[in-house]
């Protein structure tokens, strides 16, 4: 079943001790995108300006994902520069352009209301909030969001908590959200504002879900998913976005949703967000086969199970 | 089969956001031997003083444990003091008073000499690889070590590195015995300097155990065990130690040594890990039975395992 996505589609200029790119497709939407494009058909609302060719569109459109969602505007895309020092966990920006997307409303096209699930990328609560008003028939929503939003934007984003299914943030956010640094008490805490389950990612050390006790109808404990170890993490932009696209694209291709499929989409978020850091941008998550991401389930199966 | 350790047996006092506690039983053997006893019996050798009574020695007595090789000296046992504030994974020191220990010499009882595995627990380098020739025989030694020994005395550190066949540390203690923050790649280095395994301790995050392919014989794929998500971190004191207890305690119960029996060791270190973080001091360690032990691993397999 299709997943609508609303985020960013960007370009970045990015540096590691691997190198560095002067301007490649980002944003959280190409990398939702591209990642949950391998378990079932995206349709990207976004903005972008005129530097994004036909060439960019066929990056998405090559596998399958939809693009009538993306408004076209003068001027220029969303551009990020950044770079990555010892700790691959935190990027120092070096600045930030919104151009084109400061004056962003998303307009979902009317062959997307359909969508049976939506993933709110991380942009302003307010805007996420209008787009799950949007898709009020959505079987499963889930989003993201930043320290940004949760220190500046604070009251919008517990509205919107309150209209997402899943949240997947990482330990830093979940602890600056709850007010609280002990982790299955601040996911407590995170869950009471909205959400029924809470996927916390971890980087290197891998991601765990919480769920909502009184909303799941039964007591689902946590399960907690690995992180590959990697000798070359190229590039650890998108991984967050990557993980979301696996874990939003494999529950989507489920008929059911119980806490196997939520363990299994675990999985396969580590998964699709291993292969993002391999190369610069999205270049390895665009040349993915689906026995790649298989074998590497199996690694990550490998890594954590005993039998 | 038995597994001879040699350590610190003190006393510490803790403050942490549960309350706090004057003087209770402490040091790395105890917390060592206490978790390894559930699986394998356990000979201590080390040092204390003359507030050391009778009734501190029944605490470890009681698990069968054999004390023979404890010291007794004239004046006082090595005393901490120290307090844990958000992040548990770091203590800050009060103070550290030696005494007794300052001047240690281990000595191995007669009795003790058959014993097949030796746990080096995280004291002087000079003093683990002495201990270590005195005990040429062993089957599989695992050690500790800590930053003080890393940056104060890597030379003597390097030369028992090379006598250690396991060695277990936590990621900060890995990144700088390697000097490198890539964390494969910082196994890859240790690794290189003598042991066959390393396991690397994440704290709530679980731990990662890296083997060396060479010396394998095979290729070993690195094993992640999960930690507990605890609500109630009480004291996380001799949490490592509690998992160098399980680990050592589970791999001295088989008859052989093979990934398998290492998986399920990672999983027993973490269980006896989160059993010790419950109270104060090594209180819940010391009160344990097997069942319950069992019911925790049991409850480890199911936050990993998808089937």
């Amino acid at each position: 079943m299709s997943i609508l996505v609303v985020g960013s589609v960007a370009f970045d200029a990015i540096k590691t001790r691997y190198g560095k790119v002067d301007k490649v497709l980002g944003g959280s939407a190409t990398y939702f995108s591209l990642a949950a494009s391998y378990f079932a058909p995206v349709r990207v609302v976004a903005v972008v300006g005129e530097d994004f060719t036909a060439e960019h569109e066929a990056v998405l459109k090559s596998h399958g994902v939809s693009t009538d969602g993306i408004q076209h505007v003068a001027g220029q895309s969303f551009f990020w520069s950044g770079e990555y020092g010892e700790n691959l966990n935190e990027a120092k920006t070096n600045f930030t352009h919104l151009n084109v997307f400061e004056n962003f409303r998303p307009n979902i096209p009317e062959s997307y209301r359909d969508s049976d699930f939506v993933f709110l990328g991380n942009i302003d609560p307010e805007l996420q909030a209008n787009v799950r008003q949007q898709m009020s028939g959505a079987r499963l929503v889930g989003g993201d969001t930043m320290n940004f939003w949760i220190q500046g934007k604070r009251s919008a984003l517990e509205q919107t908590l309150r209209l997402m299914d899943v949240l997947l943030i990482n330990d830093t956010e979940a602890r600056m959200l709850a007010g609280e640094s002990n982790l299955p008490r601040a996911a407590k805490r995170v869950l009471a504002m909205g959400p029924k389950a809470l996927v916390v990612k971890h980087g290197e050390y891998g991601a765990t879900v919480f769920f909502e006790e009184a909303k799941s109808g039964c007591t689902w404990r946590p399960f907690r998913a690995p992180a590959l170890p990697i000798d070359d993490v190229v590039d650890p932009t998108g991984a967050g976005d990557s993980f979301a696209g696996g874990f939003m694209g494999y529950v989507a291709s489920q008929a059911e949703l119980n806490r196997d499929v939520f363990k299994r989409a675990m999985f396969y978020g580590g998964v699709m967000g291993s292969f993002a850091v391999e190369r610069f941008g999205p270049e390895r998550l665009a040349q993915l086969t689906r026995p790649e991401i298989d074998a590497r389930f199996q690694l990550f199966r490998e890594l954590t199970h005993l039998d």
